[in-house]
């Protein structure tokens, strides 16, 4: 009890403490601007610090703090000089992309007349029959411009987010026919949601077995490689290196906003999302690059059994953004440069501010990444990934784990 | 293997049969006029005549058949005179729905800004979080309007189809520490995907348990109330009459075009499809009606660990497209009427012809449906599903089912 007092505690400290120092520099730069701050766009509390997968058990209690377009009289931390200001510690919703999106104009509207995309099928003779062929170029294209990712010899599955494809993952990889189900680790800390979203229908095929660092069951295994890692930002690689493992590489943010390009992921599983690479959560699009033509072939067959398909208007949506991205990285007109451009200017900005807070409040410390060299950017910097979930007491204010 | 052998001539013998048959009359019709055939459009094997959710089973052995719009050179059993042209008995898709919509013209077109729909939230205030309220709103205009279920006092979830609120309906009603999973039942002939998405991924909170007629397990079950019936077109009412049941109502074909609407359906849970209802299988976008608070809570539980929400941009098209189907009911402006008065005249051709195909053919029975008033069109008619797995040979011809 004590200790779980002393963590809630100092869990609320931290927010306030950040919200306070925020609140401070925020004050600071707004009686010289008024508008929106430069990078740290917090004139609104949708546009979240982080923007991770949405952890679903934390849900419940976000919408109380979350102001929503439809609800953003809800809330009454924000009084109108912004002075009480909240950092969302909770969650993340990419609508810090919304400015870039805008300033591409009519490039990226897409109109769907009401007799289009009835079908089933996007391209029925194909392994993956609901994957709109259009989509299927961009995501090509795209790796090719920012050089994140081998497209080569790949199947493409898409999914209705990555979260959809983690399930499909799960069910390719599992022996139909097993004694007990396939064990399933990621070394910690890993997304919050994983566990839940595993375990959620006690499968008979697959169990979340935790911790990867600890885990020395013989037989085979899924170990789950995400990179940068959700939540903590580091490059991974795997951990267990037992016979007997697949390993998964869910690179939802390896682009260039939040990490240096080093070179191009060449794993057998690749997972990625346009939540995190172009910001546009509510399309629920994902997409895997599956070097296995059995693997890619289950994975759509969960797909299919989970949702008969992914949306195509959502699909012909991502296409069309995608090829915005791609565009704008070859022939950038605007004085925003590229979609990655502007978010790496906006996740440094926001850094740099979050980094003077935690500065200024003494209790916290905020990890040091090593430098990259980025092959899409052509420079060298540290990443920056987009949760807070990373700040840490200093070692003197470390709460007593053995307290009871 | 002798009745393996001999069911299997049997369904081929079928297929050709009546594809000669409907190929004859297709002749004799082609003849006296060009282009599409009245009702019965078979100027495109897309077009098939039925459109049921696909079995994801069947489809594997679908692709050489289904000649789609990717691939519509692909297939080689229809000539350019069309007199070799094939009925798909084994799938549906509801393209035959496009020439209605095509000409609602811009009033059905949709156009969505790149910078739209960014959030994962719809509506964060609500109890789910994903669905959009304008897309809530038509829902409820468009069964006042038919008259086929009551909204009043329900909650909405909104699905990536309604497979996918199927799956959350499972989850929804199986306690978590139950020592057994739930049975899940429904009366025979049942939708031939439902025991696979149930048992896919061998889950331990519920598990298929075959016929609803047969069914005598003491202790709490699930019963899928499919009506009017996939495959076969039949209303139905629960079977099963034990205590502890839970029913589960899915509605897909509730709708006009397929049976009289005798009355607004007023069940617990009920389950609906625009693949169905509008012919827009590719915006994979379903809807349930709840009663009970806590099951709709669950369900979005479900629905957020499965997919973190909806497409957006297709509960967008989808609030659009009901939008013009309420209007067209309302205030009717063109000749082909609303979109129900459009699909039911397609219907009624379409088995006109079937019928005169059958009866020509001499082995095969179609069943005869009794006719009932509806509520919506005014008149008096024999439900017309949409499938052909309702022919049955005649009890002359039957197999024997006790040779082995």
């Amino acid at each position: 009890m004590a200790r779980l007092f002393s963590v809630f505690s100092l869990r609320n400290l931290l927010v306030l403490s950040l919200a306070l120092n925020v609140s401070l520099i925020l004050r600071v730069l707004y009686e010289k601007e008024s508008g929106v701050i430069s990078g740290l766009s917090l004139d609104n509390k949708r546009e979240a610090l982080r923007t991770d997968s949405m952890p679903s058990e934390a849900h419940a209690t976000q919408r109380e703090h979350l102001s929503m377009p439809s609800s953003s009289s809800s809330s009454s931390t924000v009084d109108s000089n912004g002075r009480d200001r909240v950092i969302n510690l909770d969650h993340g919703d990419p609508t810090m992309y919304e400015r870039y999106w805008q300033q591409t104009g009519e490039k990226s509207t897409i109109l769907i007349p009401g007799w289009q995309s009835m079908s089933y099928f996007s391209d029925a003779g194909s392994l993956c029959w609901f994957l709109e062929p259009e989509f299927a170029k961009e995501i090509i294209r795209l790796h090719k411009v920012v050089g994140n990712a081998v497209t080569e010899d790949r199947y493409i599955v898409v999914g209705t987010g990555s979260t959809q494809l983690y399930q499909a993952v799960l069910y390719a990889l599992s022996p139909l026919d097993a004694l007990e189900p396939l064990s399933v680790v990621s070394a910690a800390p890993y997304y919050s949601s994983y566990p839940l979203i595993t375990d959620c229908l006690k499968s008979g095929l697959y169990k979340w077995a935790g911790d990867a660092q600890s885990f020395n069951k013989e037989g085979p295994y899924i170990e789950l490689v995400t990179s940068p890692n959700n939540p903590d930002g580091y490059v991974r690689q795997s951990v267990v290196n037992k016979s007997g493992g697949i390993l998964v590489h869910d690179l939802a943010y390896y682009w260039p906003q939040y990490s240096p390009i080093a070179a191009a992921a060449d794993h057998d599983i690749m997972l990625f999302t346009v939540s995190k690479s172009t910001g546009h959560a509510g399309m629920r699009i994902g997409w895997a690059l599956v070097k296995d033509e059995e693997v890619a072939k289950k994975m759509v067959k969960y797909v299919e059994l989970n949702t008969i398909g992914v949306s195509k208007d959502s699909q012909l949506r991502a296409a069309k953004v995608l090829q915005v991205v791609t565009d704008g990285c070859k022939y950038p007109t605007s004085k925003e440069g590229s979609l990655f451009d502007f978010a790496a200017h906006l996740m440094e900005e926001r850094w740099k501010l979050l980094r003077a807070a935690v500065r200024q409040s003494g209790l916290f410390t905020l990890p040091e990444f090593p430098h990259g060299s980025c092959r899409f950017l052509n420079i060298s910097f540290a990443p920056r990934p987009e949760r807070l979930s990373t700040i840490h007491l200093r070692q003197s204010m470390q709460v007593d784990e053995t307290a009871e």
